[in-house]
């Protein structure tokens, strides 16, 4: 398989995180780091969350994008951007095409929450809707990349993308470099990667999880086989994680990540819940699953002190998990 | 009417505030100051949220009760203290007592939110149910004080708590020194008198506004005509704010505030469930009606830098307004 080996083989080193880092500052907040004594007590460990869903967008998805679009070249640059996206990597790339002045175009199927519609949207892209199947996605993206000469920047199957979701995890340990365990949920696996590149190339004794829903565990399977594994045909609530890692992210969480747990539909949904009620903060249940795998023990972090990255906090608040 | 007199006599000033900011410093946290610009576009102001929120107990009153319960000598103390509370100052009443180790007796109406209850059992307070009449309320209390010897906290009407209150405006302004504006919701008025007092005795510029519920107006009527006017008939979703003024409290917001304005249900609703989607914090209906007025015009801030004081973010999530 000599295409993924040599795409699995481009991935950013910790000096690229940096220069993401640099490059995205004016357009990125550095988000704060939260933590909850009762929360503490519940899991039996100190843990610190790094609170990705204050981030411009709602999503730790502004680093990647930022990091993307202000690494094109002007020509590049103004033929704009397109990606497909269930929303929070679409959002946040109609952000940074905003902030530097050029179009974005982004793919979305028909049934994408309202919520990230209009965060797309308000930011002045054009939405391109296409039916809810890979096909027709990749399709729409192809016929407007032919139409526009736009750049395609992929959710995080993209060299510039995982060097902007490892600033979090930078930024985390440069505030915290007590922490014995960094934890980060995995679809795509774009954060996880970039986490993995930039707590392990710190030469941290930090050890790096992935945590995913049981009922998406796709990654935790490649994981161990070291084959991209389908998704399990059943759902989760947790939208954002409904993706399969691609040949270089698993390369790059088969070499720097220790474990990957997952959690149950019913414990994502209790730590969702918990962190509203407990932190007063609003994620998404793709951000509640690494305290999901700590209620369910999926994950040991006995006494540790966990640093844990709300990936986001864009919901539909007319239907919330628990009132379904 | 000379009881009214000298209880609007007996005020916290700067002094006292800076005090209670000493005395309570170890037991509360200093709550991070929000802004954003999608809310700022909204209003045309810049506008600095306060997120008390995120307070320890989940609201402001945890700085009043810490600031009254450890005002009290050891002969006092050991004989714990009781209030009576919707929920919030009751929790932190609760809390206040656990952390310097004291019973605490928590007087509350049978129909009380399940989540106000729960913050008060968390934290080993007694809680003795009363019918949900003020009457009833009132002899539960003093039944409590007759049995146990316990300090009556009142959630507002107290110079202890007035001053424990006013040291969120006085980390605001510290913070802030630009501010024009400094707003807080108005139910008691303890948070008001206690931020009118520290904005206007700092020698600082800034104004003071109370805000309300429309359907709670009395504090409105009550500061322009003098007198405690009573509670409208119809109710409101901001339940922290269906309580009238004290002469105490109708004093210090007579002497230190500019204007109060007040919000319709509706705006109230919109104002939280924009905060919850655009800033990605929780908040109770109470704290949203300084941004409700601000989206109704019925408090001017047109270009000024504006600080409001989020009051609390204890809300039953089962139960959400825009759902019912």
């Amino acid at each position: 398989m000599p295409e993924a080996e040599s795409a699995a083989a481009t991935l950013p080193d910790l000096d690229a995180i940096r220069s993401a880092q640099a490059r995205i500052a004016p357009y990125v907040h550095r988000t704060p780091v939260f933590s909850c004594r009762s929360l503490d007590a519940e899991v039996g460990a100190r843990l610190f969350f790094k609170a990705e869903n204050l981030q411009r967008t709602g999503a730790f998805k502004a680093r990647g994008a930022t990091s993307a679009v202000f690494s094109l070249s002007e020509a590049e640059a103004r033929r704009g951007v397109v990606t497909h996206s269930s929303g929070n990597h679409g959002a946040a790339l109609a952000y940074a095409a905003q902030r530097r002045g050029i179009p974005a175009y982004v793919v979305m199927p028909e049934n994408a929450a309202k919520v990230k519609q209009d965060n797309v949207r308000r930011r002045g892209a054009s939405i391109r809707f296409c039916a809810p199947t890979v096909a027709a996605r990749d399709a729409t993206c192809a016929d407007v990349q032919r139409e526009t000469g736009a750049t395609l920047v992929h959710p995080f199957d993209d060299v510039r993308v995982i060097a902007g979701q490892g600033t979090a995890a930078l930024e985390l340990i440069e505030e915290l470099p007590e922490l014995d365990i960094v934890i980060a949920p995995v679809g795509g696996g774009g954060l996880l990667s970039g986490t993995a590149i930039a707590v392990k190339s710190l030469d941290h004794a930090a050890k790096v999880f992935g945590a995913e829903p049981a009922n998406a565990d796709d990654a935790a399977r490649s994981f161990r086989s070291g084959r991209i594994e389908p998704l399990p045909a059943a759902t989760t609530i947790a939208d954002g994680l409904r993706t399969t890692l691609s040949p270089r992210t698993l390369g790059a969480i088969r070499a720097g990540v220790d474990a990957i747990g997952t959690a149950s539909e019913e414990a994502i949904m209790r730590a969702m819940r918990m962190t509203w009620e407990r932190m007063k903060i609003v994620i998404e249940p793709s951000a509640a699953v690494p305290l999901a795998c700590l209620l369910e023990r999926s994950l040991d972090v006995q006494d540790a002190a966990v640093g844990i990255i709300l990936s986001g906090g864009n919901v539909d608040l007319e239907r919330l998990p628990w009132q379904v």
